[in-house]
């Protein structure tokens, strides 16, 4: 059965893309806008269970890549998707199946509707990390050995970039010097693959969750955080206020830091969540509450939608909450690719785990 | 008529390419080592005037890009032409009929031989610039409006990138970009062109011509200036000694600033030479003495050999001289590139003329 995704359904995409994204995966608002308005025009897009595509149907995960930060202002000129979709079918000489999202987060979540509508080609419901990740291995084919070549980048101006590199870090390293050079962001298609192969290294479901999830949200305006408790197994880590936000944009991230004061229950404690465009650990009063791989996402008290890293700001009323991530994560494998300790930090992981 | 390219041969060529590489492309001996070991191994390559090739024979220009400093220790290991032509080869499904220096200096007027050797491919007697420059949009058919798409960048891990770009100097930063990704330095095919093109934007008979000047240079030991001046019509600005040298390695160019100071006839007058990988500006007591487009080499007096910019050293006996470049470089649309205005000098070029 596949889902039709009309301009509603783009709107609880939005919401709960950006809770599964962990503050990254760029402006939800943005994606929202750029999908309604190519489905209103194009008409809907078919959101489609793997099982419904012929195995050797080609697969094109894409995303943005870069510093969220930069998005918000250098807005894509729509004429991404088709380079992507053109340089793919002559690089594997065969037509495109259905698009992917390579991440679950925020604007990736949501952008490849429009493209998938401007192109009259469906949307696989699965992507590849269940969540939002920094890096361009962080995906779960790395976990299954599938080589990320080859990948497409692509910017506004009309620049095309094809590598194909002897490892997924190489790919990543090699893009992102170009994504910079491209003046902080830029768009990619990337692991091409049949949906035979998507079937078992992907994170499968995962788009129609989030469209359940953010419609949830939408749903509750009075009570956000528990429609995020009783659809995700969300956690609470905090509930208060931003009084202190740090943030740079280096080398193609938004990294930073956000320190959360507890207000209500939660006077007297102070949470700080690390992040590199997706939230990376938060710490309550000295003591981690979660780490990567599972998700941190902070919610808007007042509108109950998601906060994104690049529009943090002091003062906002926002909740912390965590939630479990995908099981292939929390493998050996898993935690070495996106672990804390991935990230610089010195931390063991524990599973989120406790109802909120 | 063609000549053979033999090891006696690949001596003279490197002597000639640095002398006109004005400090430039790499370090000639590193160059000199890899084509005589591939032409004694696979035999001699022809180098072929293009008048000789096919109309449409395709001709790939190859160069190595990036600092001369990592060159020096980051060396390729041989597959970096292999990659190259097959990638070329798939990309525009035809043959590569002959690679050509895509610059005449020190390394990269002579490394292209090895890669002719090895895969049994002539080398075109031409190159881009006739000459040494630091950037992939300072060549010959930039002037003439020739796109350097495809560009095909490697690097000896196997990595590959393929880029086509809306202008050339677009290509320049994202090529650039990676190349310092990849460590610093990488190798790569640009402008590929037709032999009926390359007869009409390349500046022909450039490689022979090296050819002929390192002979006579290698054949005048003892009077190297003499012969440099005899077959160039170089002119010397200074014999002296190298009183200090800064280098810095930044954004994949080795920069910096060489100071001579004068002996002999020379006494009591100082030449500060700026370089970024090529030698930029020669400025002679306060006064400019020659500039870009013009070559400025260094050559060391006791060996005749001219002396790239990574391997100046305090204390080096040099004389600087200056050759005149291609007259294409000293039209309106040449100096714009290449003019001295373009690398910041707030200098108007004049061209070098008189005899030494």
């Amino acid at each position: 059965m596949s889902i039709q995704i009309t301009p509603e359904i783009v709107a609880s995409m939005a919401a709960g893309s950006a809770v599964f994204g962990g503050g990254g995966g760029g402006d939800p608002a943005l994606g929202e806008l750029m999908a309604a308005h190519a489905v209103s025009k194009y008409g809907p897009v078919d959101l489609i269970d793997l099982d419904d595509l012929d195995d050797d149907s080609l697969i094109v995960p894409i995303a943005f890549i870069g510093a969220p930060t930069v998005i918000q202002e250098k807005i894509p000129n729509g004429i991404e998707g088709k380079l992507i979709l053109e340089a793919m079918e002559g690089l594997l000489d065969r037509p495109v199946g259905a698009f992917m999202s390579a991440e679950l987060g925020g604007l990736n979540g949501v952008i490849p509707v429009a493209w998938c509508a401007r192109h009259g080609i469906p949307l696989a419901d699965a992507d590849l990390m269940g969540r939002a990740f920094p890096e361009l291995q962080m995906v779960t084919p790395t976990i299954f050995d599938r080589e990320i070549s080859p990948v497409v980048l692509v910017d506004e101006r009309g620049n095309v970039g094809v590598f194909r590199t002897e490892t997924n870090e190489w790919a990543e390293k090699l893009v992102r010097s170009v994504t910079v050079a491209m003046g902080g962001s830029a768009s990619l298609g990337l692991y091409p693959m049949t949906a035979e192969v998507a079937r078992d290294v992907s994170v499968r479901g995962s788009i129609s969750r989030s469209i359940e999830v953010g419609r949830a949200l939408l749903d509750s305006p009075d009570d956000p955080l528990d429609a995020l408790a009783r659809s995700t197994g969300a956690v609470k880590l905090i509930e208060g206020k931003l009084i202190d936000v740090e943030r740079r944009t280096e080398a193609g991230w938004a990294s930073g830091t956000a320190i959360v004061e507890g207000t209500g229950p939660d006077t007297g404690s102070v949470l700080r969540v690390e992040f590199q465009n997706e939230n990376l650990v938060a710490i309550r009063d000295g003591e981690p509450a979660a780490t990567v791989p599972d998700i941190i996402t902070l919610v808007d008290i007042h509108t109950g939608r998601p906060v994104v890293t690049e529009i943090l700001r002091y003062g906002q009323r926002v909740a912390a909450v965590a939630l479990p991530c995908d099981p292939v994560w929390r493998t050996e494998r898993g935690l070495e690719l996106v672990g804390p300790r991935r990230f610089g930090y010195d931390i063991d992981y524990t599973p989120v785990g406790e109802p909120l």
